[in-house]
């Protein structure tokens, strides 16, 4: 238990251990309770007083399925309130091996300084010049650094977005395979990571020195029961696995919420052509590999990787809300586009979501047309290049909307919406208005509800409790460092009762089930609701866009209809 | 006593009589109250729920000297907090003679629809299409209002800076030979103005319906010990008259307090040949005029009429602060430059601060060298084309310093400083730390007191003091209608004294010393600080850039150094 505060001013890093109010914290429970203490809310998200923290989850590094997710917090360039942002991979249980649990990268390197924060086996960092890699996209960048440090490395890098500090910029995460497909996307935090002079976290995944687990024997026989609720939940297995989360495709046509056109219809004409069970036939066709192991101690496999006619690597982990974005909501209804455009994003190092959905306000102001795969392609290559044109993309839907005066812009906190239309799944709506990162689907995903039939999507009634009970178990998973299919898998009472038994085990600590997930989710929570007020966001921040409430979808032709009052009640505890 | 409300949404227009609330109100007093009353702090600046709010100052109409100024408000799109902007002219006083106490502009016109708002010389008004005028500038626009409307007729429009509804564009103001050369320039309401589908408010001037006066003797008698304590007044006679505003260009130098190269240094090599005295000297040697009357009713004369070498109209009203912005920030030391961009400027419908700022901070990134003048004059006529370059310029000085990555701005709430550096007077830092406008000089400007050796500029004791002082009799003097030449020579007991009878006579009040400015100023601040609380801004909105604390001025190598506790005493009343 250990963090490391790498100074970027004067270039120095040092260990200390956790202090007391951070105790028992990890992921975003640690990068959000940690900003909201220690980071000015009024701060200048790209000056030096902002902190970008990177926290594995206090799971991480075991030997517990899916724990392989990292956090990264910082103040948002995106929304200008706080930001949590998770991504899987490698690093995450590369630093748990390490015992590291937070690097807390505070101040700012001196003007066209960039490094590389290298942390080998033993635990030892330093920061190294990285001036050679400067503008360098992030597939070449990280097959360099494994060249130089080996395939057992794991990488977090930022692209030439990131070095632009564009508020669409993500931090890209390396798979098990060495390849940066997996991202901390949302908020902009590969511009904080680009205005402090950090090119990249390069972490040897050989580490031996992770925390001491309090009760191994106990750990090992829960982690056992979970890995196998895990594995065995009905949408993993019939979903996830097969299809990944491109699976969501059909049944979100079906019922209507799948956002197309810049969010004015739920029912794309082609959907058949982008949904999940057509990426996998057209994958398997070509041989490349439909249930693929994106992170470390991996048992779902929702994963992919895509390739084109002949066989060679286009993209990995294609995932439904990009094949949404960069399909639905321009209209491109064909595949090779959609992952050639989610390769480029990933490559140059920005959100596949918020970028999709700028394209898609463009295309609705009459920029582009519709459809129109190759503009689309043409547009985030400006993000790369940093023409006017690109920075302004960069800076997001909002940016755009004002940019080709066109208001009908799905963002809530300038960050865009994700595939589920709040006119036509009313909860997701409450969920993108309240959750304090900007309309966010990870944050509160109601759609296993929708889907199994607990709750119907188009009644108002029960949709504010469901999605502040979905977001503080969300909240309170974030900080184990498992992915949203684990955690969905474990809110039945039977998988939380064993999740508490690993815990325990691991922490020597006696929770019971109202510590977690209730009050963990909620003390995360009030501390991200905190820094926002105190940041300038009010009650009237968590309001979608006018439009979803005047505006009704097909082919229900409803709006979105919780009221105001409904919707401040969310964060009542 | 009527308020016009004019609805854009559905075209229509209703006279009302003025409700009890508003009763006693004008200029900045109705603005800020109303806004705040009225206008959802967190709405979309560009959306139909922000208001536009053109109110005459209480006194404008009257036979009272200089009261011709007009005040605008609304939610600013620059700052996002509360905006008023005052402009002269001929429109407040021909509104005045209307009986118009407010024109309230609400909703929003369909997207494309574009109108003129006439108000003939019975009061009568109407909304007329004015898609011919699309995308017009405003020199010819004016030309061709005057043609149609006769030459009696007073204007406030927006150029394409507005139509394309840019966070810098203003609304300019015809003077008293009809030339759009004086500006509600400030915070962005020209591009409020274009969002409702408004290209311009076209007012008779041969009004005779003004509120009556409740005791004219008395009123009279006032208004003329008024009108020689304002021509008489020490600055006015001596600086104002002769080279107006401009005049400030030499003692700002010879006190370091002039900012230039972007806020690098505080006296200008070459400030001789961009001073007052030299551009009386040009202007007189090819026949322009150096007094000028640009205002109904003004005694000061502190306009001038710019013309080139042969002896053709260049500019109008060409001041202080674009001779500072325009020439010091950017050093370009040419006069002839100034004008030119100081025209464009007027012509394109921008503020002449912030854009000069902007293209400071430009210059200072690196994107063109500091004294470029063909430089400078392309840029604006970016902005004018509307390119995308130019849309970035237009968002203003700290969209050009993300854009180029570039921490220098001066700034504060997005809103560029005025030519007096913080750092060699610091209690201009107070007053553009503090103000609700953003940073801004006629809010609270101390220059008198300094210039006068009533308070010593570089010593942090009082400066609060003087600025809060001036502060609230400003916001005061901005009810009334005053210009800021007159509200300074009324700082006096004597004056006003004589100020308040004038103002009991017109209202039939009983107005004493502690009602005004005193009370009246306080709440129209009060209600400002308000509406920007729920705006979101916290008291961190109210610090100057860190460069200001962190690089000492030359000559006098010194930063700013009024505390943060000092400063959030300013409103402590």
């Amino acid at each position: 238990m250990k963090f490391m505060k790498v100074n970027m001013t004067d270039q120095t890093i040092k260990l200390e251990d956790v202090p007391q109010d951070y105790m028992g914290l990890g992921g975003r429970g640690l990068t959000s309770i940690m900003i909201n203490k220690e980071v000015p809310p009024k701060c200048d998200f790209l000056g030096p007083e902002n902190k970008l923290i990177f926290a594995p989850g206090l799971l991480s590094g075991t030997s517990l399925v899916n724990t392989s997710r990292i956090s990264i917090g910082a103040k948002s360039p995106l929304t200008g309130g706080i930001k949590e942002s998770n991504a899987g991979g490698t690093v995450a249980a590369a630093l748990g091996r390490l015992g590291i649990t937070g690097i807390i990268v505070e101040g700012q390197a001196q003007e066209g300084d960039l490094s590389i924060l290298r942390i080998d086996k033993e635990g030892k960092a330093s920061l190294i010049p990285a001036q050679e890699y400067r503008g360098m996209r992030t597939y070449q960048f990280v097959e360099k650094i494994l060249e130089t440090y080996g395939k057992k490395t794991a990488v977090l890098c930022i692209g030439p977005a990131g070095e632009y500090r564009m508020p669409l910029a993500s931090i890209q995460s390396s798979d098990v395979d060495g390849r940066p497909c997996r991202a901390a996307a949302r908020g902009g935090l590969g511009a904080v990571m680009g205005a402090k002079g950090l090119k990249a976290l390069v972490v040897d995944q050989g580490g031996k020195s992770a925390d001491a687990i309090a009760d191994p024997k106990a750990f090992n026989e829960a982690a056992k029961v979970l890995a196998k609720i895990i594995k065995e939940e009905f949408i993993n297995v019939n979903m996830m696995a097969p299809l990944g989360t491109a699976g969501l495709v059909a049944p979100l046509n079906s019922m209507g919420a799948f956002p197309c056109f810049n969010a004015t219809k739920g029912v794309l004409d082609g959907w058949e052509n982008i949904s999940g069970e057509a990426m996998a036939e057209l994958i398997k066709k070509r041989g490349g590999n439909t249930t693929h192991m994106g992170c470390a101690q991996c048992v779902v496999h929702c994963s992919n990787i895509f390739v084109d006619k002949k066989g060679k690597y286009v993209t990995g982990a294609l995932e439904y809300e990009t094949i949404w974005s960069m399909g639905g909501m321009t209209g491109i209804v064909d595949l090779d586009t959609i992952a050639q455009l989610d390769f480029l994003c990933d490559d140059i190092g920005v959100d596949t979501m918020s970028t999709g959905v700028a394209i898609a306000v463009a295309m609705d102001a009459g920029h582009k047309k519709f459809g129109d795969g190759k503009a689309a392609i043409e547009m985030v290559k400006e993000i790369g290049k940093g023409t006017e044109f690109g920075r302004i993309l960069g800076n997001g839907p909002a940016a755009i909307g004002k940019h080709f005066n066109h208001a009908r812009v799905p963002v809530v906190k300038k960050q865009s919406v994700a595939g589920y239309d709040p006119r036509a799944m009313l909860g997701h709506g409450v969920t993108f208005a309240t959750t304090p990162m900007g309309a966010d689907h990870t944050a509160g995903n109601l759609v296993g509800l929708y889907l199994t039939q607990q709750l119907d999507p188009l009644k108002p009634e029960g949709q504010v409790e469901a999605s502040r009970f979905i977001q503080i178990a969300m909240a309170a998973f974030d900080v184990m460092g498992l992915c949203f299919m684990a955690s969905v898998a474990l809110l039945t009472p039977e998988a939380g009762e064993a999740f508490l038994k690993a815990l325990n085990a691991k922490l020597g600590t006696q929770f019971g089930p109202d510590d977690f997930p209730g009050a963990m989710g909620i003390r995360v929570l009030k501390a991200e609701k905190e820094f926002n007020r105190r940041a300038g966001f009010t009650k009237e921040d968590d309001r979608l866009p006018r439009f979803y409430y005047e505006e009704p979808l097909p082919p229900h032709n409803t709006v979105f209809s919780i009221t105001d009052e409904e919707i401040d009640s969310t964060f009542d505890f």
